[in-house]
């Protein structure tokens, strides 16, 4: 796998362990990562800190990202994909859009180019954290 | 003007003082103020602390969002439309979209209701801002 989705799956596993919600997401520039993130709804008690958010927090304030690449174990939310497009990262690779897919077109629309690598593992990670934690989950994508 | 307007114009105004961008935000249920939060990149070093980001941060965890409604000093970038969207936030209130406004279409699309004051003051606050600080400016707005 690449060593960057690879990245991604880590966080979202220690997440996991940490009594989180099990989505990771790295930011890389020029073959390096430049930042890990993962979900803290739970461990920082924290609504806006997805993975992806999490990951762009701990980049800090980057110059630029258009020449960057975030990768993320999950198709992004609104949230994370408004926030693709307004900080104008070019591209997102998404480990699986079958648990939750609904910005894919808002996304490609605004110009970024999403490639989802649709990996058996993310989609059995978020499954297993489903069945264990709905109630989680729901608060985490709003549908309580 | 309404109280909650002045509410996030204050916000606003706190954060330049603090050597910060001047946009806040008031999360409201029930004519009440649940959270106040202003713009914090340059106080936190945080690049995705917007003022509607801070405030839904300062918020904590909410069950339900569908009986608030969002101030804001100016129109959402895609970022905090994505997450007012994703929040399922019915309503944001605007003080001015004519500094920044791209995201209107997308927060009516998404059935969110745009309410526009277009005060005078807010307009006249990020002005004198942008003209004493307009690299800050073009960074918060990833225009660098």
């Amino acid at each position: 796998m690449d060593e960057f989705m690879q990245a991604a799956i880590d966080e979202a596993r220690q997440g996991r362990r940490e009594g989180g919600i099990p989505i990771g997401s790295v930011l890389v520039r020029g073959g390096q990562i430049v930042a890990r993130g993962r979900n803290k709804r739970v461990q920082e008690n924290n609504p806006i800190k997805h993975g992806e958010m999490d990951c762009l927090y701990n980049a800090g304030r980057q110059r630029t990202y258009r020449d960057t690449v975030l990768y993320t174990t999950l198709m992004p939310c609104f949230m994370c994909a408004g926030t693709i497009v307004q900080f104008k990262i070019p591209k997102v690779v998404v480990g699986e859009s079958r648990t939750f897919g609904e910005s894919q077109e808002f996304l490609e629309s605004h110009g970024v180019e999403v490639e989802i690598v649709d990996l058996d593992e993310c989609v059995q990670m978020m499954q297993e954290f489903i069945e264990a934690e709905p109630t989680l989950w729901n608060e985490d994508i709003m549908e309580l």
